[in-house]
Protein backbone atom coordinates (compact mmCIF):
# COMPACT_ATOMS: atom_id res chain seq x y z
CA UNK A 1 0.00 0.00 0.00
CA UNK A 2 1.60 3.44 -1.32
CA UNK A 3 1.35 6.43 1.42
CA UNK A 4 -1.41 8.13 0.60
CA UNK A 5 -0.16 11.67 0.73
CA UNK A 6 -3.34 13.56 1.59
CA UNK A 7 -3.66 17.57 1.12
CA UNK A 8 -5.89 18.25 4.07
CA UNK A 9 -3.15 18.29 6.75
CA UNK A 10 -0.80 20.34 4.41
CA UNK A 11 -3.72 22.59 3.83
CA UNK A 12 -4.63 22.91 7.95
CA UNK A 13 -0.97 23.75 8.39
CA UNK A 14 -0.58 26.01 6.26
CA UNK A 15 -3.94 27.76 7.62
CA UNK A 16 -2.65 27.59 10.74
CA UNK A 17 -0.39 29.27 10.17
CA UNK A 18 -2.03 31.93 8.06
CA UNK A 19 -4.19 32.71 10.77
CA UNK A 20 -1.78 33.96 13.31
CA UNK A 21 0.00 36.25 10.15
CA UNK A 22 -3.58 37.63 9.34
CA UNK A 23 -4.00 38.09 13.33
CA UNK A 24 -0.98 39.99 12.95
CA UNK A 25 -2.03 41.99 10.24
CA UNK A 26 -5.39 43.15 11.87
CA UNK A 27 -3.39 44.27 14.75
CA UNK A 28 -1.95 46.55 12.53
CA UNK A 29 -5.07 47.50 11.02
CA UNK A 30 -5.11 45.90 8.06
CA UNK A 31 -7.67 43.19 6.55
CA UNK A 32 -6.26 41.22 3.79
CA UNK A 33 -8.50 41.27 0.91
CA UNK A 34 -8.79 39.11 -1.74
CA UNK A 35 -10.80 39.53 -5.20
CA UNK A 36 -12.19 37.24 -7.50
CA UNK A 37 -12.92 38.43 -10.78
CA UNK A 38 -15.50 35.87 -12.36
CA UNK A 39 -17.12 36.46 -15.93
CA UNK A 40 -20.34 34.29 -16.09
CA UNK A 41 -20.95 31.16 -14.28
CA UNK A 42 -18.95 27.87 -15.24
CA UNK A 43 -19.24 25.04 -12.80
CA UNK A 44 -15.51 24.89 -12.51
CA UNK A 45 -14.93 28.36 -11.56
CA UNK A 46 -18.06 28.85 -8.33
CA UNK A 47 -16.76 25.49 -7.28
CA UNK A 48 -13.16 26.60 -6.78
CA UNK A 49 -15.19 30.13 -5.79
CA UNK A 50 -16.82 28.43 -3.28
CA UNK A 51 -13.67 26.51 -1.88
CA UNK A 52 -11.22 29.36 -1.75
CA UNK A 53 -14.23 31.95 -0.36
CA UNK A 54 -14.26 29.15 2.59
CA UNK A 55 -10.41 28.52 3.00
CA UNK A 56 -10.07 32.35 2.88
CA UNK A 57 -13.02 32.93 5.90
CA UNK A 58 -11.43 29.87 8.05
CA UNK A 59 -8.53 32.43 8.50
CA UNK A 60 -9.71 35.81 8.37
CA UNK A 61 -9.10 36.88 4.52
CA UNK A 62 -11.71 38.88 3.09
CA UNK A 63 -13.33 37.56 -0.13
CA UNK A 64 -15.10 40.83 -2.18
CA UNK A 65 -16.40 39.26 -5.86
CA UNK A 66 -16.55 41.05 -8.92
CA UNK A 67 -18.40 39.15 -11.27
CA UNK A 68 -19.47 40.17 -15.16
CA UNK A 69 -21.98 38.84 -17.10
CA UNK A 70 -20.97 36.26 -19.55
CA UNK A 71 -21.24 38.44 -22.62
CA UNK A 72 -19.64 41.35 -20.97
CA UNK A 73 -17.11 43.29 -23.21
CA UNK A 74 -13.19 43.52 -22.85
CA UNK A 75 -14.04 47.36 -21.95
CA UNK A 76 -15.77 46.13 -18.83
CA UNK A 77 -13.75 43.91 -18.22
CA UNK A 78 -10.90 46.04 -18.16
CA UNK A 79 -12.55 48.50 -15.86
CA UNK A 80 -12.79 45.88 -13.23
CA UNK A 81 -9.16 45.10 -13.05
CA UNK A 82 -8.17 48.63 -13.39
CA UNK A 83 -10.55 48.78 -10.32
CA UNK A 84 -8.79 46.40 -8.49
CA UNK A 85 -5.44 47.72 -9.49
CA UNK A 86 -6.46 50.83 -7.94
CA UNK A 87 -8.06 50.11 -4.93
CA UNK A 88 -5.32 50.04 -2.23
CA UNK A 89 -7.83 47.91 0.01
CA UNK A 90 -7.75 45.04 -2.07
CA UNK A 91 -3.95 42.49 -1.98
CA UNK A 92 -4.50 39.87 -4.00
CA UNK A 93 -6.84 38.86 -7.02
CA UNK A 94 -7.77 35.88 -8.58
CA UNK A 95 -9.59 35.50 -11.87
CA UNK A 96 -10.77 32.67 -13.08
CA UNK A 97 -9.77 31.16 -16.61
CA UNK A 98 -10.19 30.50 -19.31
CA UNK A 99 -12.12 33.76 -20.24
CA UNK A 100 -15.12 33.40 -22.58
CA UNK A 101 -13.53 33.28 -26.48
CA UNK A 102 -15.02 36.86 -27.60
CA UNK A 103 -12.77 38.71 -24.56
CA UNK A 104 -8.72 39.18 -24.84
CA UNK A 105 -7.79 36.83 -22.02
CA UNK A 106 -3.68 38.01 -22.63
CA UNK A 107 -4.46 41.79 -22.77
CA UNK A 108 -6.75 40.85 -19.58
CA UNK A 109 -4.01 38.64 -17.70
CA UNK A 110 -1.40 41.43 -18.41
CA UNK A 111 -3.01 44.38 -16.95
CA UNK A 112 -3.24 43.20 -13.61
CA UNK A 113 -1.19 44.92 -11.22
CA UNK A 114 2.05 41.95 -10.52
CA UNK A 115 1.95 42.79 -7.27
CA UNK A 116 -1.69 41.60 -6.95
CA UNK A 117 -1.49 38.85 -9.32
CA UNK A 118 -1.71 35.89 -6.90
CA UNK A 119 -2.32 33.07 -9.49
CA UNK A 120 0.32 34.15 -11.58
CA UNK A 121 -1.32 35.09 -14.61
CA UNK A 122 0.89 38.06 -15.82
CA UNK A 123 3.45 38.23 -17.97
CA UNK A 124 5.16 39.72 -15.08
CA UNK A 125 4.63 37.10 -13.20
CA UNK A 126 5.52 34.29 -15.44
CA UNK A 127 8.76 36.36 -16.61
CA UNK A 128 9.66 35.78 -12.46
CA UNK A 129 8.39 32.21 -12.30
CA UNK A 130 10.79 31.42 -15.32
CA UNK A 131 13.74 33.91 -13.76
CA UNK A 132 13.25 32.15 -10.19
CA UNK A 133 13.12 35.55 -9.25
CA UNK A 134 12.42 35.95 -5.43
CA UNK A 135 9.18 37.28 -4.31
CA UNK A 136 7.42 36.23 -7.67
CA UNK A 137 4.32 34.43 -7.29
CA UNK A 138 3.72 31.05 -8.74
CA UNK A 139 0.69 29.94 -9.48
CA UNK A 140 -1.11 28.57 -7.12
CA UNK A 141 -1.42 24.35 -8.64
CA UNK A 142 2.41 24.30 -8.95
CA UNK A 143 3.53 25.83 -5.93
CA UNK A 144 0.61 23.52 -3.90
CA UNK A 145 2.41 20.52 -5.44
CA UNK A 146 5.67 21.96 -4.27
CA UNK A 147 4.07 22.30 -0.57
CA UNK A 148 2.48 18.76 -0.65
CA UNK A 149 6.11 17.36 -1.01
CA UNK A 150 7.44 19.79 1.74
CA UNK A 151 5.01 18.56 3.70
CA UNK A 152 5.66 15.01 3.82
CA UNK A 153 9.58 15.76 3.21
CA UNK A 154 10.15 14.78 -0.28
CA UNK A 155 13.35 16.84 -0.75
CA UNK A 156 13.24 17.01 -4.70
CA UNK A 157 16.77 18.95 -4.61
CA UNK A 158 19.19 16.31 -6.97
CA UNK A 159 16.35 14.03 -7.96
CA UNK A 160 15.18 12.58 -11.34
CA UNK A 161 11.55 14.31 -11.53
CA UNK A 162 9.37 13.63 -14.50
CA UNK A 163 6.13 16.46 -15.35
CA UNK A 164 3.73 15.40 -17.80
CA UNK A 165 1.88 18.39 -19.10
CA UNK A 166 3.57 21.26 -19.94
CA UNK A 167 0.62 24.09 -19.94
CA UNK A 168 1.42 27.29 -18.35
CA UNK A 169 -0.87 27.19 -15.80
CA UNK A 170 1.33 23.92 -14.05
CA UNK A 171 3.80 21.81 -16.28
CA UNK A 172 6.05 24.95 -17.31
CA UNK A 173 5.95 26.59 -13.67
CA UNK A 174 5.95 23.42 -11.74
CA UNK A 175 8.69 22.45 -13.65
CA UNK A 176 10.59 25.75 -12.78
CA UNK A 177 9.87 25.36 -8.78
CA UNK A 178 11.69 21.99 -9.10
CA UNK A 179 14.47 23.23 -10.80
CA UNK A 180 15.12 25.97 -8.74
CA UNK A 181 14.95 23.29 -5.79
CA UNK A 182 18.08 21.31 -7.72
CA UNK A 183 15.54 18.67 -9.40
CA UNK A 184 16.41 17.28 -12.55
CA UNK A 185 13.62 17.77 -14.61
CA UNK A 186 12.62 16.35 -17.45
CA UNK A 187 9.00 18.00 -19.11
CA UNK A 188 7.24 15.19 -21.13
CA UNK A 189 4.08 15.50 -22.57
CA UNK A 190 1.66 13.94 -25.78
CA UNK A 191 4.66 13.96 -28.23
CA UNK A 192 6.81 12.45 -25.97
CA UNK A 193 8.02 8.55 -27.45
CA UNK A 194 8.51 5.77 -24.74
CA UNK A 195 6.62 8.31 -21.73
CA UNK A 196 5.91 5.41 -19.53
CA UNK A 197 9.58 4.32 -19.97
CA UNK A 198 10.69 8.06 -19.32
CA UNK A 199 8.32 8.56 -16.39
CA UNK A 200 9.45 4.97 -14.73
CA UNK A 201 12.67 6.51 -14.52
CA UNK A 202 11.62 9.38 -12.77
CA UNK A 203 11.73 9.40 -8.70
CA UNK A 204 9.02 12.21 -8.29
CA UNK A 205 6.40 11.96 -11.28
CA UNK A 206 4.39 14.89 -11.25
CA UNK A 207 0.88 14.20 -13.65
CA UNK A 208 -0.92 17.45 -14.85
CA UNK A 209 -2.76 16.48 -18.38
CA UNK A 210 -6.01 16.54 -17.52
CA UNK A 211 -6.73 13.33 -19.09
CA UNK A 212 -8.78 10.85 -16.77
CA UNK A 213 -7.08 7.77 -15.45
CA UNK A 214 -4.22 8.06 -18.64
CA UNK A 215 -1.12 6.77 -16.37
CA UNK A 216 -1.34 2.89 -15.22
CA UNK A 217 0.44 0.74 -13.80
CA UNK A 218 3.07 0.10 -16.87
CA UNK A 219 4.16 3.88 -15.97
CA UNK A 220 5.66 3.55 -12.56
CA UNK A 221 7.63 1.47 -10.17
CA UNK A 222 8.15 0.88 -6.24
CA UNK A 223 10.64 3.75 -4.73
CA UNK A 224 8.43 7.07 -6.57
CA UNK A 225 6.42 9.68 -5.48
CA UNK A 226 3.69 10.69 -7.57
CA UNK A 227 1.93 13.68 -7.22
CA UNK A 228 -1.26 14.23 -9.47
CA UNK A 229 -2.85 17.35 -9.96
CA UNK A 230 -4.99 15.91 -12.69
CA UNK A 231 -8.75 16.86 -11.66
CA UNK A 232 -11.34 15.14 -14.29
CA UNK A 233 -15.05 13.75 -14.07
CA UNK A 234 -15.34 10.13 -15.54
CA UNK A 235 -17.68 8.79 -17.92
CA UNK A 236 -20.00 8.06 -14.26
CA UNK A 237 -19.68 11.27 -13.28
CA UNK A 238 -16.85 10.68 -10.55
CA UNK A 239 -14.03 12.94 -9.98
CA UNK A 240 -10.69 11.17 -10.62
CA UNK A 241 -7.47 12.13 -11.86
CA UNK A 242 -4.82 11.59 -14.43
CA UNK A 243 -3.36 8.45 -12.58
CA UNK A 244 -5.20 5.14 -12.75
CA UNK A 245 -5.10 5.35 -8.88
CA UNK A 246 -6.21 1.60 -8.44
CA UNK A 247 -3.84 0.05 -10.48
CA UNK A 248 -0.72 2.26 -8.61
CA UNK A 249 -1.72 2.85 -5.44
CA UNK A 250 -0.12 -0.55 -4.46
CA UNK A 251 2.92 0.07 -6.47
CA UNK A 252 4.66 3.72 -5.89
CA UNK A 253 5.75 4.69 -2.75
CA UNK A 254 3.44 7.73 -2.05
CA UNK A 255 0.81 9.51 -4.22
CA UNK A 256 -1.99 12.02 -3.83
CA UNK A 257 -5.09 10.51 -4.44
CA UNK A 258 -8.05 13.02 -6.42
CA UNK A 259 -10.11 13.97 -4.87
CA UNK A 260 -8.12 14.75 -1.70
CA UNK A 261 -4.96 15.54 -2.77
CA UNK A 262 -3.45 18.56 -4.43
CA UNK A 263 -6.92 20.21 -5.05
CA UNK A 264 -7.37 20.49 -1.39
CA UNK A 265 -4.18 22.75 -0.89
CA UNK A 266 -4.22 25.20 -3.85
CA UNK A 267 -6.86 27.20 -2.57
CA UNK A 268 -4.96 27.67 0.62
CA UNK A 269 -1.93 28.84 -1.35
CA UNK A 270 -4.07 31.35 -3.22
CA UNK A 271 -5.04 32.54 0.30
CA UNK A 272 -1.80 32.58 1.57
CA UNK A 273 -0.42 34.52 -1.88
CA UNK A 274 -3.07 37.03 -0.75
CA UNK A 275 -2.07 37.31 2.94
CA UNK A 276 1.69 37.71 1.89
CA UNK A 277 0.79 40.60 -0.51
CA UNK A 278 -1.09 42.19 2.34
CA UNK A 279 2.29 41.83 4.80
CA UNK A 280 4.08 43.21 1.75
CA UNK A 281 1.77 46.06 1.51
CA UNK A 282 2.26 47.35 4.79
CA UNK A 283 5.99 47.22 4.97
CA UNK B 1 34.43 11.05 -37.78
CA UNK B 2 31.22 13.05 -36.71
CA UNK B 3 29.91 15.18 -38.66
CA UNK B 4 30.85 19.08 -37.80
CA UNK B 5 28.20 21.34 -37.60
CA UNK B 6 29.86 24.39 -38.79
CA UNK B 7 28.05 28.26 -38.29
CA UNK B 8 29.39 29.59 -41.24
CA UNK B 9 26.91 28.02 -43.57
CA UNK B 10 24.62 28.50 -41.38
CA UNK B 11 25.02 32.20 -40.82
CA UNK B 12 25.37 32.68 -44.50
CA UNK B 13 21.64 31.12 -45.14
CA UNK B 14 20.65 33.62 -42.87
CA UNK B 15 22.54 36.69 -43.95
CA UNK B 16 21.54 36.02 -48.08
CA UNK B 17 17.70 35.93 -46.63
CA UNK B 18 18.38 39.15 -44.51
CA UNK B 19 20.04 41.02 -47.48
CA UNK B 20 16.34 40.38 -49.61
CA UNK B 21 14.40 41.78 -46.56
CA UNK B 22 16.70 44.53 -45.83
CA UNK B 23 16.82 45.48 -49.48
CA UNK B 24 12.77 45.58 -49.49
CA UNK B 25 12.56 48.01 -45.95
CA UNK B 26 15.00 50.19 -47.77
CA UNK B 27 12.69 50.41 -51.33
CA UNK B 28 9.91 50.95 -48.36
CA UNK B 29 12.27 54.10 -46.92
CA UNK B 30 13.22 52.01 -43.91
CA UNK B 31 16.43 51.29 -42.50
CA UNK B 32 17.04 49.04 -39.99
CA UNK B 33 18.72 49.86 -37.42
CA UNK B 34 20.00 48.39 -34.14
CA UNK B 35 21.52 50.13 -31.49
CA UNK B 36 24.01 48.59 -28.67
CA UNK B 37 24.06 49.85 -25.13
CA UNK B 38 27.59 48.92 -23.73
CA UNK B 39 28.81 50.35 -20.48
CA UNK B 40 32.69 50.09 -19.78
CA UNK B 41 35.12 48.31 -22.37
CA UNK B 42 34.83 44.23 -21.31
CA UNK B 43 36.63 42.59 -24.03
CA UNK B 44 34.13 39.72 -24.43
CA UNK B 45 31.46 42.87 -25.02
CA UNK B 46 33.43 44.86 -27.36
CA UNK B 47 34.65 41.45 -29.63
CA UNK B 48 30.36 40.58 -29.87
CA UNK B 49 30.27 44.15 -30.63
CA UNK B 50 32.64 43.97 -33.70
CA UNK B 51 31.09 40.75 -34.81
CA UNK B 52 27.51 41.88 -34.68
CA UNK B 53 28.26 45.32 -36.41
CA UNK B 54 30.11 43.67 -39.34
CA UNK B 55 27.15 41.30 -39.45
CA UNK B 56 24.73 43.86 -39.42
CA UNK B 57 26.96 45.99 -42.07
CA UNK B 58 26.89 43.03 -44.16
CA UNK B 59 22.83 42.84 -44.19
CA UNK B 60 22.96 46.74 -44.70
CA UNK B 61 21.13 46.98 -40.96
CA UNK B 62 23.18 50.31 -39.46
CA UNK B 63 24.67 50.05 -35.50
CA UNK B 64 24.04 52.88 -33.57
CA UNK B 65 26.26 52.48 -30.52
CA UNK B 66 25.66 54.02 -27.01
CA UNK B 67 28.37 53.78 -25.14
CA UNK B 68 28.50 54.46 -21.10
CA UNK B 69 31.68 55.07 -18.86
CA UNK B 70 31.92 52.03 -16.36
CA UNK B 71 31.09 53.88 -13.35
CA UNK B 72 28.00 55.49 -15.13
CA UNK B 73 25.13 55.93 -12.85
CA UNK B 74 21.52 54.22 -13.26
CA UNK B 75 19.90 57.67 -14.53
CA UNK B 76 22.43 57.88 -17.09
CA UNK B 77 21.82 53.99 -17.99
CA UNK B 78 18.13 53.99 -17.72
CA UNK B 79 17.93 57.86 -20.23
CA UNK B 80 20.12 56.04 -22.85
CA UNK B 81 17.39 53.24 -22.84
CA UNK B 82 14.53 55.42 -22.54
CA UNK B 83 16.55 57.20 -25.83
CA UNK B 84 16.59 54.25 -27.57
CA UNK B 85 12.56 53.46 -26.90
CA UNK B 86 11.11 56.61 -27.78
CA UNK B 87 13.40 56.80 -31.36
CA UNK B 88 11.27 55.18 -33.56
CA UNK B 89 13.99 55.17 -36.30
CA UNK B 90 16.02 52.07 -33.79
CA UNK B 91 14.25 48.94 -34.33
CA UNK B 92 16.75 46.73 -32.37
CA UNK B 93 18.64 47.17 -29.18
CA UNK B 94 21.53 44.69 -27.51
CA UNK B 95 22.54 45.77 -24.63
CA UNK B 96 25.33 44.10 -22.81
CA UNK B 97 25.48 41.99 -19.79
CA UNK B 98 26.10 41.45 -16.67
CA UNK B 99 26.54 45.14 -16.22
CA UNK B 100 29.08 46.66 -13.74
CA UNK B 101 27.85 45.88 -10.03
CA UNK B 102 26.57 48.74 -9.44
CA UNK B 103 23.89 49.21 -11.59
CA UNK B 104 20.01 47.73 -10.89
CA UNK B 105 20.38 45.30 -14.17
CA UNK B 106 16.51 43.88 -13.28
CA UNK B 107 15.43 47.21 -13.50
CA UNK B 108 17.01 48.28 -16.60
CA UNK B 109 16.25 45.74 -18.25
CA UNK B 110 12.82 45.82 -17.50
CA UNK B 111 12.73 49.38 -19.07
CA UNK B 112 13.63 48.26 -23.02
CA UNK B 113 10.36 48.41 -24.77
CA UNK B 114 9.73 44.62 -25.83
CA UNK B 115 9.25 45.36 -29.62
CA UNK B 116 12.68 46.82 -29.75
CA UNK B 117 14.04 43.70 -27.04
CA UNK B 118 16.18 41.63 -29.52
CA UNK B 119 18.19 39.77 -27.09
CA UNK B 120 15.17 39.01 -24.82
CA UNK B 121 16.20 40.54 -21.46
CA UNK B 122 12.94 42.03 -20.51
CA UNK B 123 9.96 40.42 -18.24
CA UNK B 124 7.94 40.57 -21.02
CA UNK B 125 10.12 38.86 -23.37
CA UNK B 126 10.85 36.04 -21.33
CA UNK B 127 7.20 35.47 -20.46
CA UNK B 128 6.84 35.21 -24.44
CA UNK B 129 9.68 32.41 -24.38
CA UNK B 130 7.67 30.56 -21.09
CA UNK B 131 4.74 30.74 -22.69
CA UNK B 132 5.81 30.25 -26.08
CA UNK B 133 3.86 33.48 -27.65
CA UNK B 134 4.23 33.73 -31.16
CA UNK B 135 6.46 37.02 -31.69
CA UNK B 136 8.34 37.18 -28.75
CA UNK B 137 12.23 37.07 -28.79
CA UNK B 138 14.48 34.49 -27.52
CA UNK B 139 17.20 35.39 -26.52
CA UNK B 140 19.57 35.40 -29.73
CA UNK B 141 22.21 32.30 -28.43
CA UNK B 142 18.84 29.89 -27.65
CA UNK B 143 17.70 30.94 -31.32
CA UNK B 144 21.33 30.27 -32.34
CA UNK B 145 21.07 26.73 -31.62
CA UNK B 146 17.93 26.26 -32.76
CA UNK B 147 18.88 27.83 -36.21
CA UNK B 148 22.15 25.26 -36.19
CA UNK B 149 19.87 21.89 -35.78
CA UNK B 150 17.00 23.49 -38.46
CA UNK B 151 20.09 23.76 -40.61
CA UNK B 152 21.31 20.89 -40.66
CA UNK B 153 17.98 19.09 -40.99
CA UNK B 154 17.58 17.66 -37.55
CA UNK B 155 14.19 18.08 -35.65
CA UNK B 156 13.99 18.01 -32.01
CA UNK B 157 10.18 16.97 -32.38
CA UNK B 158 9.72 13.28 -30.28
CA UNK B 159 13.04 13.50 -29.17
CA UNK B 160 14.99 13.09 -26.24
CA UNK B 161 16.99 16.40 -24.99
CA UNK B 162 19.24 17.16 -22.62
CA UNK B 163 19.94 20.68 -21.63
CA UNK B 164 23.42 21.09 -19.72
CA UNK B 165 22.92 24.91 -17.50
CA UNK B 166 20.01 26.80 -16.50
CA UNK B 167 20.75 29.80 -16.96
CA UNK B 168 17.95 32.78 -18.13
CA UNK B 169 20.16 33.48 -21.27
CA UNK B 170 20.44 29.95 -22.44
CA UNK B 171 19.53 26.69 -20.72
CA UNK B 172 16.00 27.63 -20.06
CA UNK B 173 15.04 29.68 -22.77
CA UNK B 174 16.60 26.68 -25.36
CA UNK B 175 14.93 24.71 -22.91
CA UNK B 176 11.50 26.41 -23.92
CA UNK B 177 12.58 26.56 -27.65
CA UNK B 178 12.98 23.02 -27.81
CA UNK B 179 9.53 22.01 -25.52
CA UNK B 180 7.64 24.35 -28.70
CA UNK B 181 9.41 22.12 -30.78
CA UNK B 182 8.01 19.00 -29.09
CA UNK B 183 11.02 17.40 -28.19
CA UNK B 184 11.14 15.87 -24.47
CA UNK B 185 13.58 18.41 -22.75
CA UNK B 186 15.66 17.23 -19.43
CA UNK B 187 17.55 20.30 -17.92
CA UNK B 188 20.56 19.26 -16.09
CA UNK B 189 22.72 20.92 -13.70
CA UNK B 190 25.79 21.03 -11.59
CA UNK B 191 23.21 19.28 -8.92
CA UNK B 192 22.34 16.48 -10.95
CA UNK B 193 23.15 13.87 -10.30
CA UNK B 194 24.07 10.97 -12.84
CA UNK B 195 24.71 13.39 -15.27
CA UNK B 196 26.93 11.36 -17.58
CA UNK B 197 24.25 9.02 -17.62
CA UNK B 198 21.49 11.28 -18.40
CA UNK B 199 23.49 13.04 -20.74
CA UNK B 200 24.33 9.62 -22.29
CA UNK B 201 20.32 8.77 -23.03
CA UNK B 202 19.32 12.07 -24.65
CA UNK B 203 19.59 12.18 -28.95
CA UNK B 204 20.72 15.48 -28.47
CA UNK B 205 21.99 17.39 -25.99
CA UNK B 206 23.14 21.11 -25.26
CA UNK B 207 26.22 22.21 -23.47
CA UNK B 208 25.67 25.79 -21.80
CA UNK B 209 27.60 25.46 -18.62
CA UNK B 210 30.49 27.56 -19.59
CA UNK B 211 33.09 24.97 -17.89
CA UNK B 212 35.75 24.75 -20.40
CA UNK B 213 36.27 21.21 -21.95
CA UNK B 214 34.14 19.61 -19.07
CA UNK B 215 32.01 16.85 -20.83
CA UNK B 216 34.27 14.29 -22.49
CA UNK B 217 33.77 10.97 -24.07
CA UNK B 218 32.11 9.30 -21.05
CA UNK B 219 29.25 11.59 -21.48
CA UNK B 220 28.13 11.01 -24.96
CA UNK B 221 27.40 7.89 -27.52
CA UNK B 222 27.29 7.27 -30.68
CA UNK B 223 24.14 8.22 -32.67
CA UNK B 224 24.04 11.48 -30.84
CA UNK B 225 23.68 15.31 -31.93
CA UNK B 226 26.00 18.09 -30.10
CA UNK B 227 25.13 21.50 -30.13
CA UNK B 228 28.33 23.28 -27.65
CA UNK B 229 27.34 26.53 -26.41
CA UNK B 230 30.30 27.62 -24.26
CA UNK B 231 32.84 29.76 -25.27
CA UNK B 232 35.45 29.16 -22.63
CA UNK B 233 39.56 29.83 -23.12
CA UNK B 234 41.62 27.22 -21.32
CA UNK B 235 44.93 27.68 -19.47
CA UNK B 236 46.80 28.26 -22.83
CA UNK B 237 44.64 31.38 -23.80
CA UNK B 238 42.85 29.05 -26.49
CA UNK B 239 38.85 29.40 -27.41
CA UNK B 240 37.65 25.98 -26.51
CA UNK B 241 33.85 24.51 -25.59
CA UNK B 242 32.28 22.81 -22.80
CA UNK B 243 32.56 19.73 -24.92
CA UNK B 244 36.58 17.98 -24.92
CA UNK B 245 36.14 17.70 -28.30
CA UNK B 246 38.85 16.22 -28.78
CA UNK B 247 37.53 12.73 -27.16
CA UNK B 248 34.36 13.29 -28.47
CA UNK B 249 34.68 14.41 -32.32
CA UNK B 250 34.95 10.30 -33.86
CA UNK B 251 31.94 9.43 -31.22
CA UNK B 252 28.97 11.11 -31.93
CA UNK B 253 27.01 11.56 -34.98
CA UNK B 254 27.54 15.32 -35.14
CA UNK B 255 28.92 18.06 -33.32
CA UNK B 256 29.09 22.09 -32.99
CA UNK B 257 32.64 23.03 -32.90
CA UNK B 258 34.17 26.03 -30.51
CA UNK B 259 35.09 28.05 -32.18
CA UNK B 260 33.30 28.32 -35.57
CA UNK B 261 30.34 26.54 -34.28
CA UNK B 262 26.97 28.19 -32.47
CA UNK B 263 29.08 31.58 -31.30
CA UNK B 264 29.41 32.21 -35.41
CA UNK B 265 25.19 32.12 -35.84
CA UNK B 266 24.28 34.40 -33.26
CA UNK B 267 24.90 37.28 -34.14
CA UNK B 268 23.24 36.63 -37.38
CA UNK B 269 20.66 36.09 -35.36
CA UNK B 270 20.69 39.25 -33.64
CA UNK B 271 20.64 41.11 -36.78
CA UNK B 272 17.59 39.04 -37.76
CA UNK B 273 15.36 39.97 -35.10
CA UNK B 274 16.74 43.74 -35.64
CA UNK B 275 15.20 42.94 -39.12
CA UNK B 276 11.69 41.71 -38.00
CA UNK B 277 11.43 44.46 -35.69
CA UNK B 278 11.77 46.75 -38.30
CA UNK B 279 9.63 44.83 -40.87
CA UNK B 280 6.73 44.86 -38.06
CA UNK B 281 7.21 48.66 -37.35
CA UNK B 282 6.64 48.93 -41.01
CA UNK B 283 3.12 47.01 -40.87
Amino acid sequence: MSKLLLGKPVADAMTEDLSLRVDALKAAGVTPVLAIVRVGERPDDLSYERGVTKRAQSVGVDVRPFVLDEDAGQEQLEAVIRQVNEDSSIHGCLMFRPLPAHLDEDAACALLAPEKDVDAISPAALAGVFADRQGAFAPSTAVACMKVLDHYGIDPAGKKVAVIGRSLVIGKPVAMLLLARNATVTICHSRTRDLAETVREAEIVICATGRARAYGADFFREGQTVVDVGINVDAEGKLCGDVDFESVENLVDAITPVPRGVGSVTSAVTVGHTVQAAERALV
